[in-house]
């Protein structure tokens, strides 16, 4: 059981929103921590003076790990089994009527990576069960269930990244495999093993049929294209192709392009965004990062998004002597307006910083709502899943501990995100729909959330 | 005619050596500017402690326009038709017989970009002008004469980037059209108009057999693969075709996979390694970059390289608020190397920086040679060319002048990279090949090259 407070502010261009519903994470120490209710605040320094005044900054920052309550020590270090993974099921719309069918998937991906951390594994491996775990469910826009193209066929998206090694595989308009993410994998630890004969350099990206080919080459089972389509993803489909018929009727009739491209924008249909993800840390501090999708409803056929795109899907570096953290970003939403913000690296470069929560939540606002690069959308549309962590060692007689500090959030400018999180201690995964405040516009404003966990071993 | 001097820095995870040949380049002065023979030094302050004894620091950096001669008013200002274009045939190894072909191809590029913006086309139109060239020569790796799969097909990569729009075009694994760039530059334009009907996002990224029928779709005419490959292709290909099989026979025979693995390592032949690219100002200050590649030869089939990555292959960005340079950047080599390095916008945000030159060094021998995402790799091949650039007015009774001042570089891993430049008032474009000097180990060194343009038109 876990004792959860976790935190939620919302920034917009037009106003700034601000809720604290709680405060706190500590998977380890079963401890009920009061949430504070700060209410209305603002956080963004130049935008928000007066929201400023009706609340203290230090209210707004994520508590960090040092002043969390003191852990419970019986229940913390019962063995070497320790990692944790953050999962979603994408940013987008979840309808209520699908919320439990989106958590019941968190939380299957998480107990999948979980049991991989338990049985010894790292990160790359868990993460790549996760994936899968969500490929799988027919409510996610990824591997089965995945939307459909222009032309009625599932072209997939994939990408995984191991922070130990700094390997990084993708798949981008991939066809015929149910589970892009093993492609991704595969071409990942393929390319850990170095030249191939004459000293040719291993791809790190493949598409179309040639990925096909090297994945059915390299053992991983064809699906037929139609087995992947669900009569879910199929009426999307149907429906979809209408509206899009009309609209171009509509714009034969008037011959108005101009004023068809506009006045379409409020036609976008961001309920099906539902990119999944997942991020991980070992026992040994590695992190890794995955993500996988079916793209954007009715995308041209051979069109790549962000889940294809390094730096820009997932993102996954171990600390290093510049980098104090380790970080894993995965990514969620709009691919081409995650692509052109590089938004998964960004997120993982701004984390480095003092206060994770406050850099993450300036670079979804500069770097992503406010970015120049996104100047001419008036809507942006994406979410993250962010975690960092550091290890320190604690002297705890008998014996000293090994402890990971995982601070973990998630970000969003679409109406909702769900995500699941658990540490290999758990009992089980904690699930949520983070959603806007009523009266936030999606693409215009942000949620964010987070949270705090402490996991610890006894050093050999 | 051109006054021009260049300078040249090799640094070197082993030795770092230093030749300083020449000093600037004044595209619209007319004037010499004598050489200064800054015989062997060190440039990194702390690999060469050494080295630096023997030359003071200042004359390693490249001379900025405020400390070049004074212009000539006379021949600089004689009508709007200013610009400037910087193209390369590739960093890899350009034959001495084959020398002269690089450098026209090189020229006949320059030329056309400048036609382009002497007609007052913006940055982007010359750039893909400059491309167009380029991927119509034999002789280099993109459109015509690409080097072939492993499958004996050709797929080629190609993007776009406008520092104005910051919008961004690219196509992946790309068969049958025989100019890759203008079905980037295609797809850049389309996204510019804004979204598609029933609000759809219009694709940044299309691949394989989708990106052909989109681009075939919107007018650009179709190519027979076959008439795509040369006769220098094809030998190309029997020839590294039987190299692998011979790899493969020895690894067969012995069954060491790891030994061959690392034995196979020296038969890389970066000989082939010539991705082109151009990079463009216009005359108001705007820059476009682009990129076009045949890839790697023998590359698996779908394997997609960085000239289709965003950040890693191009990128172009004018001046804002918090970046008072506008720059462009195209890069060549291992794309591999330059997307797990998102080299090309490292590049731009590095020569931000005060002293363009000492960053763009520092950004080649820490963020490419040494980059600890490339750790695990002996030999790291790549090239770029940069450029920056920002406008000033000057009081020039009768009239004031708008002054355009534009700072260029090259740098490369590889053993060589041709490069042509020229500005929109010169006749004639300049070419040259640069070389990592005798000893210089490829991979690991790096040799560094520019100059400075100052271009001016009068104010309305």
């Amino acid at each position: 059981m876990l004792a959860f407070d976790h935190e939620r502010v919302v920034v917009s261009k037009k106003f700034v929103f601000f809720q604290k519903l709680c405060g706190l994470l500590r998977c380890l120490t079963f401890e009920d921590v009061t949430g504070h209710d700060a209410g209305w605040a603002g956080l963004m320094e130049k935008r928000i003076s007066a929201a400023e005044a009706r609340q203290p900054p230090h209210l707004l920052s994520v508590p960090t790990v040092s002043e969390s309550p003191q852990h419970d020590g019986n229940h913390s270090h019962n063995g070497k089994a320790v990692g944790f993974v953050l999962v979603h099921a994408g940013a987008g719309y979840h309808s209520e009527s699908k919320a439990k069918e989106y958590k019941h998937v968190c939380k299957r991906a998480c107990q999948r990576a979980v049991e991989k951390l338990k049985a010894g594994a790292m990160a790359v491996e868990a993460v790549t069960a996760a994936l899968v775990e969500l490929e799988d469910s027919p409510f996610t826009n990824a591997g089965m269930g995945s939307n459909l193209n222009l032309s009625g066929e599932i072209e997939c998206d994939a990408s995984i990244m191991d922070g130990k090694s700094l390997h990084f595989g993708a798949v981008g308009a991939l066809s015929g495999i149910k589970n892009p993410v093993l492609v991704a994998n595969r071409l990942l630890l393929e390319a850990q093993k170095g030249k191939l004969s004459a000293g040719r350099i291993p791809p790190c990206f493949l598409v179309g049929k040639g990925a096909y080919h090297w994945a059915v080459h390299h053992g991983i089972p064809p699906c037929p294209s139609d087995k992947m389509a669900t009569k879910f993803s199929l009426s999307a489909y149907k429906r979809n192709k209408r509206k899009m018929e009309l609209a171009e009727k509509v714009e034969t009739e008037y011959k108005q392009t101009k004023k068809r491209r506009q006045s379409s924008d409020d036609e976008n249909d961001s309920g099906s965004l539902d990119t999944v993800g997942a991020i991980v840390v070992d026992q040994e501090g590695n992190v890794a990062a995955a993500v996988s999708s079916g793209g954007l409803a009715m995308k041209h056929p051979g069109r790549v998004g962000q889940a294809a795109h390094y730096g820009c899907g997932c993102w996954a570096e171990n600390a290093w002597n510049l980098n104090p953290y380790s970080t894993a970003v995965s990514t969620s939403g709009c691919g081409e307006h995650l692509v052109r913000t590089v938004l998964a690296r960004e997120c993982s470069t701004a984390v480095q910083s003092e206060d994770a929560h406050q850099a993450l939540l300036e670079t979804m606002q500069n770097k992503f709502i406010s970015s120049p690069f996104l100047a001419s959308e008036d809507c942006v549309l994406g979410g993250v899943i962010v975690l960092r962590c550091c290890k320190c060692v604690e002297s705890q007689p008998p014996q000293d501990i090994q402890a990971l500090l995982v601070e973990f959030l998630w970000s969003h400018t679409t109406e909702s995100m769900c995500v699941g999180y658990m540490s290999a201690q758990d009992g089980k995964a904690k699930t949520h729909i983070s959603r806007l405040p009523p009266g936030a516009v999606a693409g215009q404003s942000l949620a964010i959330e987070g949270g705090v966990c402490r996991l610890g071993s006894p050093v050999d």
